[in-house]
């Protein structure tokens, strides 16, 4: 179960944006796996997308498309990630957004196809195509909940955030899914996540808001440093609301902040159940002398499997940590200045064990499913936080029996 | 126990050198963790240490005395790493080698001091004090046996190699010990490893050879990505068997080969007795432009928890393998011409899955204890190659009950 998981939360519509959710049998029979987004003439997308150099066929073709003009439709599937599939892959994604633009009278460049699942196999292409005239009857504006379940795959919760607010009277509303467990780290943007909006931003604007979000949020998470084939994040805004936000007015700083709140709580779901997690982890490391360094430092501690098996144990082994931060490269580092935080309680400084510092006070912030390691650089003004979960037998198990 | 271990071979005496083992129960009661080599006169020491920023304080110092002048003595404890301990750490690794001076009548300077083991505790000067007086009646030049059980922590079995080789008519003998099994991520040297011979070199030259003889070993294994705060690797020439090595010779060349089998042996030993090892791993990159990206994508695939948790599970996931290739940042990676071959196996080759690849050939490489992942980027001439392990359930076990 996701750590401080509270169950998905109501989640509103967003007019002018409909979801259908189908079961077509693609891993699993009987299992919701295949997710549609319908959206009205007029809405403008946003996306960005995995970095990793093997980047599934899905994310090529989607690309491809969103380069010809807005889409109208988002095909996802789950149980298959149609990566590593060479030009028959290709093919398949193509045809994937050919027939559903048959089903729902549209150009097959109007439609993004998304893929999450095993790597390597073949996309049964059978049971998607057979499954698509499903959809027209099954639309609805009310159908995130269903598709936030639709687009899971080692995940154990469905993860989605929802939030409205008053812009010049009007109610503007944000809804987003996301998915991810393990193979994270999101290097422009997480395993899939969807978020939509009434509101009316250009497309320039859209993708800017969205780079922004998912650089504080996505691409700051990791569960095993693992960035996938398939990652891709995507912004709708329809537009239904009838207002429009401007590039530098105090409604985009408004909108703008709400975006990234829910940008981050989609990915900290993503953590709070990441494979195996039985905690989940704040790693904030301020006074660096960029942000760069900070990251660094952060990503190191985050992928350290002693750290994280230290973390798992509750150990509050603290000379795992500053052993992290020791090799994560800083340049003339000031060990004398540094000092390292486990919650509240100062474990590292002056070189060494905090003079005051008490096994029973470290064992006391462990013992806490949330912990926050804070680490004072105190060389600059720079800070980067990141979010993680620990390393447990059940990571090993999850990954190990994967294809089994 | 160990992939592949055969046992500790015969390990020869190094004319001009002598070990001592001892028990001074700084951890565990009645366990070997003392370890003393004594070296004659006139003998030539190279080292290298960890270049994590948090260097341990017997780093600091044996650093400090090397840079004085020819060591005598090298002191080596287990069940404590002296590490993150501040001032006072540091003054604990100047009164051993005070101590030890006056117990064997030489100057403080001409000790090295060593420590292993947990991190952020204080050494347990006075059990360490009051067994250093039992030394001189033990000390033996077929002490190295002894001595590899005496630098262990959590390995599980001891490691030593040997070998010995004809030179001008003279045989000389290079033995080497090492040990390590976690937080094995060396950046210029290992855990810990000594190797000692009986030929005459001069330092520079022996310091020459130890440098190109550890790139290739020690600095090309990995079992968990994190560099220890102790790292360190000695290599004693006592120059007793009267021959002397000079730079740019035949015998160099010679000499230099078997240190390199040697350092290779005992770094090999380190990764199949990894934590919770269940396999032993070669990855192979060849075509790179550079070393530096052959290695890059050597790492990432052998830092990769999913890679390693699939070999563990003797799973042929090799989507996980390009997936990680995927994310190694290399620049202007032509994904066509890549191939991977799993053992003898091509799995990958023009974009995805090799066109003949059957899941039982994988299967059937994936099923032996020892495994060799070949990645040919047909981009250049470079190639590196590191060893490596799997991640195992008893990797976590391990390291989530290291301190209890």
């Amino acid at each position: 179960m996701a750590v401080g998981y509270q169950g998905l939360p109501r989640l509103h519509p967003v007019a002018g944006i409909e979801v259908a959710t189908l079961c077509a049998g693609i891993k699993t029979p009987g299992r919701r796996d295949l997710v549609l987004f319908s959206l009205q003439p007029g809405s403008r997308v946003a996306a960005v997308f995995t970095r990793n150099a093997f980047c599934a066929a899905p994310v090529v073709v989607a690309k491809e498309h969103l380069a010809q003009g807005a889409p109208r439709y988002l095909l996802i599937n789950t149980g298959n990630a149609n990566a590593g599939t060479g030009e028959s892959g290709l093919r398949d994604a193509h045809e994937s957004c050919v027939q559903l633009a048959t089903v729902m009278q549209c150009n097959a460049e109007e439609v993004l196809p998304f893929s999450t699942g095993v790597i390597g196999e073949p996309l049964p292409m059978q049971k998607l195509l057979e499954a698509l005239p499903g959809f027209p009857s099954v639309l609805e504006s009310d159908g995130w909940e269903d598709a936030a379940h639709g687009i899971m795959t080692t995940d154990t919760v469905a993860k989605g955030v929802s939030r409205q607010l008053e812009l010049d009277g009007k109610t503007i509303t944000i809804t987003g899914i996301s998915k991810g467990s393990g193979m994270i780290r999101p290097d422009m943007a997480t395993m899939l996540a969807y978020v939509a909006t009434d509101a009316a931003l250009e497309q320039p604007l859209l993708q800017q808001c969205l780079n922004d979000a998912v650089k504080y949020s996505f691409n700051r998470i990791t569960v095993d440093g693992d960035t996938s084939t398939n990652d891709s994040c995507v912004l709708m805004a329809s537009g239904q609301s009838g207002l429009t936000i401007e590039e530098g007015s105090d409604n985009y700083t408004r909108f703008a902040e709400t975006m990234m709140e829910v940008c981050q709580q989609l990915a900290q779901l993503i953590v709070r159940d990441g494979e195996g997690a039985t905690k989940f982890i704040a790693i904030e490391v301020n006074g660096g002398r960029d942000e760069l360094e900070c990251e660094q430092v952060a990503y190191t501690i985050a992928h350290s499997p002693l750290v994280k098996t230290a973390l798992f144990a509750s150990d509050p082994n603290w000379g795992r940590i500053l052993a992290a931060v020791g090799r994560a490269g800083i340049i003339d580092f000031d060990l004398e200045a540094l000092t390292i935080y486990l919650g509240d309680v100062c474990i590292v400084s002056g070189g060494g064990r905090a003079a005051d510092y008490r096994e029973e006070l470290g064992q006391a912030v462990m013992d806490r499913d949330e912990i926050t390691i804070r680490v004072e650089l105190a060389r600059g003004k720079a800070r980067a936080v990141l979010w993680t979960c620990d390393f447990s037998y059940d990571y090993v198990r999850i990954n190990a029996e994967y294809r089994t």
